[in-house]
């Protein structure tokens, strides 16, 4: 994402507060990428492990889900359902120091079931928290788009 | 919900950090009971004016729309398909001085398309910013439950 490199940039010159805003949705966009080539090669555990222990995911149309071990679940189940080829934009990222949110969209493809695949085009909204040095998700929420 | 007013009582005999956040939570419930009735009454404008300017609203299956003026035609729109009934119960709340973050769970009612009316469960995101001495809504995703 251009703009978030933009911000950085302009953000070196300033005072901490700055660089602190430019360096949480670099750092988040880089986490996108980690979860896209963990999702990408059928990783399950390793997506829940960009979650916190303590995290909540809200798949659409499915029951809200606590815990870790839960959203290992869920991301296992679009692996099994075909889910693949997941790509997240950044699109803004509010940095609040130990939490941010984020809201982007996402497209991945699936099964189409006749023996093609679909693209989907979806949305979504992340709270961050820092779990140490690292952002985590904590809260994870999406829906379709057009 | 018994949740926040129990989290009230607590902290009034604490420090200021834990009174102001169980203020949010509380002010975020108020306005949600002011949300609900804006809704239920149909009156679309007095929805939108709860969201901040800039708001960002993601409605499922539709396109991420910004702006007070997309939030209103957005909230329109259910209104006209028939959306009544709303009921919006706030989970949890993560308050970060003037923004908070608040998961939740919805119901309403629309039309089952025979004559009736059918329930439809749903849970949401919302990132709140405080806009002078209002809390306003500023992102806000949902998706269905089953």
């Amino acid at each position: 994402m251009k703009m978030f490199r933009f911000a950085s940039v302009v953000a070196a010159g300033m005072v901490a507060a700055g660089g602190a805003l430019a360096d949480a949705a670099e750092e988040i966009e880089a986490l996108s990428s980690t979860f896209e080539t963990a999702f990408n090669t059928g990783d399950a555990a390793g997506v829940a492990a960009l979650y916190t222990e303590d995290a909540v995911i809200m798949p659409p149309d499915a029951p809200r889900i606590d815990g870790r071990e839960g959203v290992q679940g869920v991301w296992q189940g679009v692996i099994d359902a075909g889910g693949a080829d997941l790509d997240l934009v950044t699109e803004e990222v509010i940095d609040l120091g130990d939490t941010a949110t984020e809201l982007g969209m996402f497209t991945l493809t699936a099964p189409d079931g006749s023996g093609g695949r679909v693209s989907v085009n979806g949305k979504y909204i992340v709270v961050w928290k820092k779990d140490g040095e690292d952002w985590k998700l904590h809260w994870d929420i999406w829906n379709a788009s057009p």
